[in-house]
């Protein structure tokens, strides 16, 4: 946020606590910031305040607004600030810590109002702020200073933008999200769910989720192998040893997941896949003709994080990764990086993601942060900026962003509400092969240092899916929906021929099904629109006697009657090409 | 091992122990038991003895064995009996054991040998054991009563048969799976690697053995999607809470790998995926039309088993499992039986193994053993003992063998070298769906308590791989080879059209490579012989004319020459049918 709206938006917090104060006189106020989105303020009242009591705060800081057309600011000693809170323990606290040294405290006055602040107002908030602009959003209990142990005290927020606009297209925006969220979608097209004995961040995928996963992941797969990558398989654990070796164990301090054996022996659960990789490397010493060698695996890493961060499948402790990591030699790197450069391209590109780039470098005023010399950091850095402008990327470069052992070339989705999502990156490793001492036996018969390039396409396949779900609005393409086609008979003497229908598409490799249910034929559509089912094919009289069925399109509506071969022709193909 | 074959090791044990006395006069004895396959005994010897002096001590102890005509039994007081022993502190100890309550003990002789001992002989070794029927085998370190805080002793062991033949059969076959051994092979065939910094048990699958895993685990699959089962997946870890209302927590107790969080709370890595899985069950109501519900996952479980006791893949701490669940109706459960065991059937039967099915049921004695009423346990052992017999299966009953949830059908598969393995198994639940709750709505509108059916087809995917390695001998069928056609270019010359012959495989689905290395022919040939790869085409000036290959296969020699489109109609064909 510009300093112009974090202005804004901390003089309206002023401006709520003013008509607070004027509405609940005799209410405790305590701070009041600028935040995303708006502002908060939180107050101690005597008599609860809910979001009802709104309109009459609205309108109260609405008819403040025009007298606020300065801000003043005054130096008090401790005890004269004291004195403009009486019976307030939350102010009195903060005032004793801001002069603890003796100092004075500042307070800013605007309007008939003044607060103790430490400053960052809008010169003149009755000109520079449209009324129409900010909005109260929603009441939430706040601990005082964020501790379990204080007060819980009672936090308004506003949204605030530059102009009315703004502030609609937010809210809309927002609605839509509400609308879109994964968790809801995830429920209604029963692809996940969570259970209270399993614990939060710990997704339970169903058949179709568990479907949509593989269509997922195989696609990846498809993608892969056709440059040459092989699948291999690790345990999900390991002792120690490979951590300290690695650095992981350091590193991964307190997101690592440590297991002690019964013979009391130190265990970890993968935090990443690269350092079990390497071991599949060295297995054996490689000729230059070898290489590179190029390993990809879909398993769960581990992440021990903080339970109050988890949330749906965007936060979770074990994640699926559609992980791969190249060893190659030096001269091969940007090669690589082509391949895999197609590859995110070719998966994004099916799902109608824009893609941008943001090419992670070191900064070169700090070389103590990175591994290895200034030369190869050039040639590195060189070779992903001129990969970059080959596929003519609308890249940004970021100093100071790459990975202390190498940069990163880092792909964000724009999703359809314009939210950008990093997902897949490219990582240029040259200190895993330091730390495991790995190389090949170049043309001259000499050990070569080799590199890695760690790479993951969807990256975490439950933050994916959660951004796909959201982005498509759960509007899955046909080659993804989990039910391709749902025949409907319209009562029970339909259900034969629906079968029938319905084996003929299964033939086809067609995910079809009959809804046999004692309901009606308006509850079964229903259910199938619920589902969001790509196609539905309603079997009467009609269609049992010509041979037929009656098509409806989720996305292009009724389209009519058609013979099943025909159909199942149209299908194939959206499949096949992975139509969106 | 019978009485008979008992009493005759344990007397070689004596015999060993006399003749090393009479060898060595100055040695301390200890024990000497029968064991599978022959006897060993314990001696601390003043100068160390080796394999080299076996053909002596054998030759003693033929020389002995005629004068072994009876044993007879004497009975010693502590004191009487330690004399026997002068300077002998391990006697000393047992004696000193056995006689705490001032009881006698017993000592037996045969010939003029005699030894503390209680007893367990033939009655006429000299004519009941054929001096050729046994034989000293090896010699191994083993601490004094199994504790390495002990004095090391030497031991020898010794293999003993009822005949010469057996003896000879059995050391021809340890021999052959000596050449057999999974890990050998597995080295061979560069399926798995071990790390010593990942640690034993946790193979790591290097691209081929990941290929052969994927393909083993293919399999299973498209036979359980011919039945209706479908995918789901689940994290690897759980909150304490799962488990203690599974009863794991408390039922595996020390084999399970514990995990404390960063906020002190309690998971467990899941030793079992079945109570994952009912909470994917349960995630919402299910009418009896929904039932069954058949899910299937491959995925690791782990288990904390001691270091000591891991050994290749056959024992590991982290065992993929090609599990699954059926949640079904009591009228159901036959069918479902039925469907599982066509798999286990067509799985095992694409191999040559053949299966022994054993009826694990419960002990009508011990009804507070198992859980459940009569009724039910009767319903369901009858219901799997018409199954048994309506596949005319060669089945054996083994009362009190059950799971104390229900009644089990265990498949034993019986190798080429006529060792038995437990691999498949179907096991009966009734109690986790109590425990959970699970349940349908039946016709009437009412809860129906369900039941679970437990069914892995290869069990462990590690173990398995090991006894199928053993029992092919790691001649992998041609659908399950890695590496399928390996093409031989006699020269660099011959490169270019040995890549277009690859590239037609290829495209053919079949997995070839070319061999490029700068090596002759010969070596070339030899590569691919140790890698057991199914075919290789060797081709020279003759093959480029001619457009052709030269085809060697693994199993049945040269077979000429062939143009390339004929050699992969062949192929094809018994890649499509999983020929063996």
């Amino acid at each position: 946020m510009n300093k112009e709206l974090e202005y804004k938006r901390h003089t309206l917090a002023h401006l709520l606590a003013a008509a607070v104060m004027e509405l609940y006189p005799d209410t405790k106020r305590t701070i009041g910031p600028a935040v995303d989105n708006g502002f908060y303020f939180d107050f101690e009242f005597s008599t609860p305040v809910t979001e009802k009591d709104f309109p009459a705060i609205e309108k109260k800081m609405r008819n403040l607004l025009p007298s606020w057309t300065s801000f003043e600011k005054h130096e008090l000693s401790a005890e004269d600030a004291k004195a403009e809170y009486p019976d307030n323990p939350y102010k009195h606290e903060l005032i004793e810590e801001f002069t603890a040294e003796g100092q004075k405290v500042s307070f800013y006055k605007s309007g008939s109002y003044w607060d103790l602040c430490r400053g960052g107002h809008l010169e003149n908030p009755a000109k520079e702020i449209a009324p129409d602009s900010f909005k109260l959003d929603r009441v939430a209990g706040a601990y005082w200073r964020g501790d379990e142990k204080n007060t819980m005290l009672t936090r308004i927020y506003g949204l605030a933008f530059d102009t009315k606009e703004e502030l609609d297209a937010y809210q809309a925006q927002r609605e839509e999200a509400k609308k879109r969220d994964h968790r809801k979608i995830g429920k209604e097209l029963d692809l996940f769910t969570f259970s209270e004995l399993v614990g939060p961040g710990l997704p339970l995928w169903t058949p179709k989720g568990t479907l949509v996963r593989h269509l997922l992941d195989g696609y990846v797969w498809e993608l892969r192998e056709k440059y040459g990558y092989e699948r291999v398989t690790i345990p999900h654990i390991t002792k120690r040893d490979l951590y300290e070796k690695s650095g992981h164990w350091e590193k991964f301090a307190d997101e690592l997941f440590r297991i002690k054996t019964r013979e009391d022996k130190e265990f970890a659960l993968k935090p990443m896949n690269c350092p079990h990789h390497t071991q599949i490397f060295d297995r054996h010493p490689h000729s230059y003709r070898d290489m590179p060698q190029r390993f990809a695996e879909t398993t769960m890493v581990y992440r021990d994080e903080q339970s109050g961060e988890l949330g749906g499948l965007t936060r979770v402790l074990s994640i699926t990764q559609d992980d791969s990591h190249v060893f190659c030699r030096h001269s091969q790197v940007k090669d690589e990086y082509f391949k895999i450069w197609d590859i995110v391209d070719t998966f994004y590109g099916t799902f109608g993601f824009n893609l941008k780039v943001r090419l992670s470098f070191h900064d070169p005023k700090s070389p103590e942060k990175y591994l290895g010399n200034a030369d190869i950091w050039k040639n590195a850095e060189d070779a992903l900026r001129d990969i970059a402008k080959e596929r003519k990327a609308d890249y940004v470069e970021a100093p100071g962003e790459a990975a202390m052992y190498g940069p990163k070339l880092d792909f964000m989705a724009v999703d359809s509400m314009r939210r950008e999502h990093q997902v897949a990156t490219i990582q240029l490793d040259m200190n895993l092969p330091e730390r495991f001492d790995l190389h090949c036996i170049n043309e001259q018969g000499e050990k070569e240092r080799i590199v890695m390039v760690h790479c993951a396409i969807m990256g975490s396949i439950e933050r994916f899916s959660a951004v796909l779900l959201e982005h498509l609005a759960g509007v899955l393409p046909l080659w993804l929906a989990p039910v391709q086609v749902r025949v409907l008979p319209v009562s029970d003497k339909h259900t034969e021929y629906a079968k029938v229908v319905a084996t003929k598409l299964k033939e086809a490799r067609i995910r079809a099904e009959v809804d046999e249910a004692n309901d009606s034929l308006g509850k079964k559509i229903r259910q199938s629109k619920v589902e969001k089912i790509p196609y539905f094919l309603v079997i009467g009289d009609k269609e049992v006697e010509a041979n037929t069925v009656t098509v409806e399109s989720r996305d292009k509506g009724n389209l009519g009657t058609e013979n099943v071969e025909a159909l199942i022709l149209n299908l194939r193909e959206d499949i096949d090409s992975r139509a969106r």
